[in-house]
């Protein structure tokens, strides 16, 4: 390289490191501004604009309009045009129609503008035309720095700064708290504000991304990351276009604050979600495998995660492959429901240990349940000391306790402080009452940092995400290392079985002994080398369905009968040379389908199912991203419905997990090692107490390849 | 029968008949009473009796303790004894220890009490000692008409009728409303009234049924089928012993008043919940199957049962197979949500009418989605007439509305009146936002007695729940009529496999033409009569393990093999006649389990489940009550999860599921018509496009047989 073309690139290179460090330092401006400039504000305060101008009424900064001919509106200065502000505002919305927003985030990136939030719609949702100015506004964002929210939002609220930017009134009665939230739409962001502040809790941040032609989730995400205003993460996911570089960020992210997520399409709602988001959806079953092993813990609707997310602002456990929990009651009938709900969610509640059951019973009457849960009846004076002692027992990794409110008996902060102060576990407080009682409860709760949850389903749900948010931590500390590529050379296909089986075999997967013949003369000359039995298989490139052209022979023991078969394949017409594949056969075992995908957005993934028409039928499988660790197998496994059948069920063997994790960390580190192979696929896998054998394998190249 | 005897006899049935008037008349003056005394009050304030007498206070009616000492009370008037009430009050709360209460519910028995309440625990729950009080007070219950609440439970309350029968302070905050609950435990009853609270609705009667030593979950569940106060009713189960009893009340009290039920025991939790109820705790499966089965729609949690009672209370679907929904939004966000929630629960959201879609279109800007959902984007002034529009449309039952709170362009009840007025059809409003604007709009649709729910979640719930009570209430006005039986006279077991499908065929369930031969002459003579190939199996009553003793020989197609089977199983060593079964070869199918079993608290059952060791594995098997009707088996096949292998899944054959459902009504009524059999199982049928049939079958008599 010549001196002179090193010093442009390395020009090129600098411009564009300031160019990112001016976009990271906008987006702080966008969401925590010190100025603001409202566009479209104007007499008739129906509008959007003159709504937003409202909204933002309190905002403690500098907010000003930008009008081409009024000089005032609601009391705020105009300015004829983004040029003629006295200083450079951090924050401009424009609640202008699509088709001038163009002009105007040209102009507001020219001033040096932090960011602009489009209020319309309008765009990339609506078709060709809306598309065009969509991606005329990325231009401009991509060239200066400037950062644009939405468009097609409601916009972001952050109470700390007094900065509500949106047009729905109301909004602005959404509380401070310690909750941020990242949505993909506007409505599900408004809705999660207005449910956490609900729960009493409030937000840091919450923000609705909308086509996201700038800001996107991951920006949000390394924000939020360093705002010390929040404590945990509500996330909200539609279609996910960057999976691989969103699961990157969320894996530097969920070990700093916890997040927790809600992934939309359970259903097929295919159409109705493309014309939302302008996106496809890709594959839930993708994205949540993707989102819980980068650490984050989805659930199932929007009341669960701002549930989830208020507790994980208050509390944490440590990373752990598994937690014990204890649950205290006032109340049988509650706590018997808790139990069950914890339960459903694997969470064990072990027996209290001996020292802790002494002091227990010296506290309840004998006709109480002390083991775990510990029902206390109706609760007594002891109760703290209870909660204390329960906190105590070296095996309880977090105490649960539900009390209905009678305040002559129970104070809630006094009942749980002591437990708190003596050991530092996190203890969740689950309560029904009065609603004056509650609020008590809940405001003498959050001096202390407790959490608390209304109603027992909710103190189940507490515990249920504390428990899933450590073990995805605990997982995500046990991520896979970087592994020697033993084939790095481009392949080209198309690959038959045998060639199929060769590279699973440099991978390390055990397939069958076979030998490849092109000849009668060689098939029989390696029939007195293999152990018997043998299968007999047609090996031609243009028959991939051996089975059904009659072309596999099983149970071949002798001579005879290994002729009578060589003639049966020799009479299949093929197009291309008829050879056979000559293999031993496998031991019995269990049969698992393991293969490996390339899906669009979010890289290898690997694919564990259970084999048979049945396992099939009911789609008993589980997705993990490649690379897996020997920890992401083995949770893997452990999430399959029928995985009893890995266990000695039935007469069948015991399988070897850990064989079947190498072949799955294999495969996944196979279609990363090979981008030219967009799926591997091994059916059957079969699997005793000592081995997985590939008894088929399929290596299927992209049309570039 | 002689005269004297036929004349005593009709004495005792007018006697009976004349105390079961009794019981029904003091269980609703026990649950609305006019007069109340308190006993175990006294001037210590902080004791369960002066706290149920301070909760009492604002009782309308007459209200007075008994205390051997005091005068007066809180300021009311005491008397020594029920015996010196100057009358017979409806109910008496006893706040006295275990051991007094049986002297108490005796001599208010004797005074003509209506019924007690017992709010103390140390009965059955506690062991023999405590049992024996309880039976005491059973005994005095049967004999006399008194009805007894409890003991071991917070009681109840009736806000309507000013009466708070608690020891818990704050539960008179509950409103009046028309929910009534019935809980078997205390705790969750108090759970579900403030639940209910803070859902605006309130209650009617809220019972917490303890003990149930004399009033259970039936009386409740008849009184309340009267209650002109009560439209829906909440219901919490842990243990059922009279399971049969409660499945036929339910069957008439569904059809009257929508009941929405919560089933404990997701996980195993027997120890806990047996020292709570000191009973066993049933098969939650079990459970769950007959309460869908006699009408009630079963719910995970409480946060669940309370609100779907609280839609219920406000409106009802008619009866119908399946419903189709549309959804109108305000934001598409939250809207994908609640599509997602309701598809994945199998309800239509169809394309609207040309008629509906014309209308619509013509009052929503281009932008927006309007095939169903309709996202309107935001609310215009048109709402109210696309909501109209939709709900008028005839493929439509119920109409789902969710809009964040913006009071300046949408008005719920504006909204939503004309579409109500005009069809008549449920429409049900979602909504979030600041508390004073749910406030209003929740006030506003009371009056309409339109249902709302606060957010996505709970708004897709509403939809689910009016969907399921309107399809199980369809499936009940179809239930099972009563069938001919077959075979009336007691059977004497046990039975081998031939006697096992010699049955079943008398039931109409097809088997394989076989012949059962005690000599090898005779199966010489059967061999020519029958179709090839055949099955050879071993039929000796003390081995039931046929294939593990190499028993059973398939595929034999020519005299010489047929033999050689016959030569096998003479070899095996027996202790009963070593015979043969001589069986024709059944054509391939999907192979399923259909069994029938007597619950000790349910009765007969019969389970479906798909055949195989991995449908095993994976549970995959759904339970309904005997006798079944052709709708019930009919969604009992819908409700196997992997009902697509019936369908002619990868190459299998398309399964007659009306021959399956034959087999399942079959084994149910087989199961009635013979109390001495306890256990039928055909595994496997074997099941194609035209047959089922039982290949093999069992026949369990129980010990008394």
């Amino acid at each position: 390289m010549s001196q002179a073309r090193q010093s442009a690139a390395s020009t090129e290179a600098a411009t564009e490191s300031v160019l990112e460090d001016t976009r990271r330092a906008n987006l702080a401006r966008l969401f925590k501004p010190q100025s603001i400039a409202v566009v479209g504000a104007s007499a008739d305060s129906a509008k959007a604009g003159s709504q937003a101008l409202k909204t933002l009424s309190r905002f403690p900064g500098k907010l000003v309009c930008v009008h081409p001919r009024e000089t005032e509106i609601q009391g705020f200065t105009c300015y004829p045009s983004f040029a003629d502000l006295p200083e450079p505002v951090d924050l401009a919305v424009l609640a202008i129609p699509a088709q001038h927003c163009v002009k105007a985030a040209a102009e507001a990136a020219e001033r040096g503008v932090g960011g602009v939030f489009i209020v319309s719609g309008g765009f990339g949702e609506t078709g060709a035309e809306g598309a065009k100015l969509q991606d005329a506004l990325g231009e401009i964002c991509a060239r200066t720095g400037l950062r644009l929210l939405g468009p097609n939002t409601s916009g972001f609220v952050n109470p700390a700064a007094g900065c509500i930017a949106s047009f729905v009134p109301g909004v602005d009665t959404i509380g401070t708290g310690h909750v941020s939230v990242v949505a993909q739409s506007g409505g599900v962001n408004l809705s999660l504000g207005y449910l956490l502040d609900r729960l009493g809790e409030g937000v840091s941040i919450a923000a609705g991304l909308g086509n996201a032609v700038d800001v996107g989730t991951r920006d949000m995400l390394d924000l939020l990351a360093e705002d010390e205003n929040t404590r945990a993460i509500a996330l909200h996911l539609e279609g996910v276009t960057d999976g691989r570089a969103l699961f990157e960020t969320l894996k530097r992210v969920t070990p700093r604050k916890p997040v927790a997520a809600v992934v939309a399409g359970r259903a097929d709602i295919g159409e109705f979600a493309v014309s939302h988001t302008g996106n496809l959806m890709g594959s839930r079953e993708r994205t949540v495998a993707a989102l819980t092993q980068a650490g984050a813990v989805v659930v199932d609707t929007l009341d669960e995660l701002a549930q989830a997310a208020a507790v994980f602002s208050r509390r944490r456990l440590q990373p752990k492959a598994s937690n014990a929990m204890a649950l205290i009651t006032g109340q049988a009938g509650p706590g018997l429901l808790i139990t069950d709900a914890l339960k459903a969610s694997g969470i064990a509640l072990p027996e209290l240990g001996p020292t802790t059951m002494e002091k227990i019973e010296a506290l309840l009457p004998p006709m109480t349940f002390i083991k775990n849960p510990v029902d206390t009846g109706r609760p007594g004076p002891g109760f703290p000391e209870i909660v204390r002692a329960v906190a105590e027992d070296e095996a309880i990794d977090a105490v649960l306790v539900f009390g209905i409110s009678e305040p002559s008996v129970l104070d809630p902060a006094t009942a749980l402080r002591p437990a708190e102060q003596a050991t530092g576990k996190p203890i969740v407080f689950g309560t029904l009452g009065p609603a004056k009682d509650l609020e008590k409860a809940h405001d003498d709760l959050a001096v202390l940092g407790t959490p608390m949850a209304i109603g027992p389903d909710r103190l189940a749900l507490a515990g249920v995400a504390l428990d899933a948010d450590a073990r995805h931590q605990w997982r995500l500390s046990h991520a896979a290392r970087t592994t020697l590529s033993p084939v790095r050379e481009q392949l080209t296909g198309p690959f038959d079985e045998s060639a199929a089986k060769q590279l699973m075999r440099s991978y390390g997967i055990a397939a069958p002994r076979s030998v490849l013949c092109k000849t009668r003369e060689a098939a029989l000359a390696a029939f007195g080398d293999l152990q018997k039995p043998l299968v007999v298989k047609i090996a031609a490139e243009d028959v991939p369905h051996k089975t059904e052209v009659g072309g596999v022979i099983l149970n071949v023991r002798d001579e005879p009968s290994f002729s009578a078969a060589l003639d049966r394949i020799a009479a299949i017409p093929t197009k291309t040379p008829n050879r056979v594949l000559i293999e031993e056969m496998a031991p019995e075992g269990v049969e698992l389908i393991v293969g490996a995908v390339r899906d669009p957005s979010w890289g290898p993934c690997v694919v564990i199912g259970l084999g048979g028409v049945q396992a099939e039928a009911v789609s008993d499988s589980v997705v993990g991203l490649a690379p897996l660790s020997e920890t992401d197998a083995a949770v893997m496994l452990e999430a399959l419905r029928g995985k009893k059948l890995l266990d000695g069920f039935r007469g069948l063997p015991k399988c070897d997990r850990t064989a079947i994790a190498s072949v799955a960390i294999a495969v996944g580190q196979l279609l990363l090692d090979h981008p030219e192979i967009t799926e591997v696929e091994i059916n059957p896998l079969r699997v005793n107490e000592t081995s997985a054998v590939a008894l088929d394998a399929l290596v299927v190249f992209g049309e570039k390849s």
